[in-house]
């Protein structure tokens, strides 16, 4: 099948190894917003611009969309869902509902099939929280993320004056963790979940007390945690602050038996190298089930909840379920 | 929708307490091989014996069959399918494909649909080790189970002579779990992965050391492994083995990225305070999915690897879509 990337930041970069390594995909194009002929990227596929998007989308199978999801994907997915079987990461969870209606519309007047919020979470940790809910209607679900880097809240800090250089990463609370593995149901607080570790540089001359103070009192991205603030170097940022390490566990503690007598903890953890490559490669095995579902006639706009899971594999179907069920 | 339940074992009793606990499902009978005026429930459903099976098929919307593997199932639910939807707790690995081919003949020829091989092994950790390959093409499948009872094994003790009861725990070996945990990519022996330890009643007057010897030398279930055998009283075994607890994990670690720079791992663990209590739950929740699909048209054949997630939950896939994704 014929892959195309929309967009070559890190999540297209992903997604490009990802096609890449599939035995049944080849990389049609990536298309970006930046000048064609000045982006390199990892592998030999072309690079076209946004504007030989429509010229090339009917050879294409599935797009796959890496824009951000505050302003890119809620234009270009139903718009491209218009020529193309897309998939997308679309990530804010409160406008899914929204986004999953806008591309539906489209998708389905053109007999395309859009999957979106695909990654891990949106993505497989909604997935994991769905089989534990089935599996356990009555319990309670935890999240937990981490640790690994927030792009946002690194990107907050940065914003702040004297800040040269910033890496925040979100740490899960190991003892509440293991409250929820053992079975003991707690009530627990955003501070009791999460701790925020930020590595900053400051500029030279700047007051790191002054930055220290914004940072911790931050309203929605700190003052609500215990934060730790650790002055770095620009040299320390660069040699142990590059990757984009991520990751984290959903958690279900849920009861069966006449009178709930029997408990049960359902557990799915990640641990990532690379937050924006494991994305890329979730996608990548979307898009593979995207194109098979659009093939035997699904159209509009779909989630990961109702893919059957056999159709996101490069191994066949018959094989599967002698060697994986 | 209307639930019948065939044999009324551990399993069957745990699927009566799931199906019960359903907002959306009737427990319209138990079926069983016993004299059913002899058969108390722990529900007040009716109980029916085999032979008015056919009689109240029509009336049922899906049976979960609650017999072994070993006989019962092969033969009990292609027949069964060929008048009923039906779940089946099939979990023989390497007859998976004779079963399904057969199951799927019966159920294609009638229009119903029969959904093979439901619990948690084959079940929750097959769909688990599909999303892992999935995301993760290229890497290495550990599943360790328990720490939890085989009755398998337990049975294989009592059949020795001088052993009055008997309990055998598999216990994952925590150093080689670790291991993988860190992306070592361990090449792990059935001796480094698992030990065995098995609670033995010996009749009065057994010898002890003979009685071991049978045990840790038995080919097949113990020979292979690191085996522990202690000796209690009936009274310890009844007071703290009574239970049937089990889990277990599965997981993978596979790289990202050109060349395979980044490592990740992906888990999901159980921990089951009743073995046969949640495999019924999950046997419930498939069965729910097993109605909705044959409404839809689907018939024949299919295995945990052909459902759409969503079609598991009572909660309205709308309403999973705002709040779970």
């Amino acid at each position: 099948m014929k892959v195309g990337i929309v967009g070559y930041g890190n999540l297209g970069r992903g997604v490009e190894a990802a096609v890449t390594l599939a035995g049944d995909m080849e990389l049609a194009g990536v298309f970006t917003r930046r000048d064609p002929g000045s982006l390199k990227i990892a592998s030999d596929a072309p690079v076209y611009g946004m504007d030989q998007l429509d010229a090339k989308a009917e050879e294409i199978d599935v797009m796959i969309l890496c824009g951000g999801s505050a302003t890119d994907l809620p234009e270009m997915t139903p718009q491209i869902a218009a020529k193309c079987n897309v998939v997308d990461s679309f990530d804010t969870h409160a406008n899914i509902p929204q986004h999953l209606a806008t591309v539906d519309a489209a998708a389905a007047k053109a007999g395309n099939l859009g999957i979106i919020s695909v990654g891990w979470d949106p993505g497989l940790f909604s997935v994991a929280r769905l089989y534990a809910n089935a599996a356990l209607p009555e319990g309670d679900d935890y999240t937990f993320w981490g640790r690994g880097v927030s792009q946002g809240h690194s990107d907050a800090i940065r914003r702040i004056d004297g800040v040269a250089d910033a890496r925040q990463y979100t740490v899960p609370v190991e003892t509440a963790v293991d409250k929820v593995r053992a079975g003991e149901h707690p009530q627990l607080s955003t501070r009791d979940k999460h701790t925020r570790e930020c590595y900053v540089v400051a500029e030279d001359g700047a007051d790191k007390a002054v930055i220290e103070e914004a940072i911790v009192t931050m309203p929605n991205y700190f003052a609500d945690y215990d934060t730790t603030v650790i002055f770095i170097s620009q040299e320390e940022m660069d040699q142990n602050h590059k990757g984009l390490p991520h990751g984290g566990s959903v958690l279900r503690s849920g009861m069966t038996g006449v009178d709930g007598q029997y408990g049960n903890t359902v557990e799915f953890t990640l641990n990532l190298d690379s937050n924006p490559f494991f994305t890329g490669s979730v996608l990548t095995a979307v898009a593979r089930a995207c194109v098979r579902m659009n093939k035997e006639g699904t159209t509009g706009g779909r989630t990961i909840f109702d893919i059957p899971p056999c159709y996101l594999s490069e191994t066949p179907r018959e094989e599967l379920i002698a060697h994986m069920l």
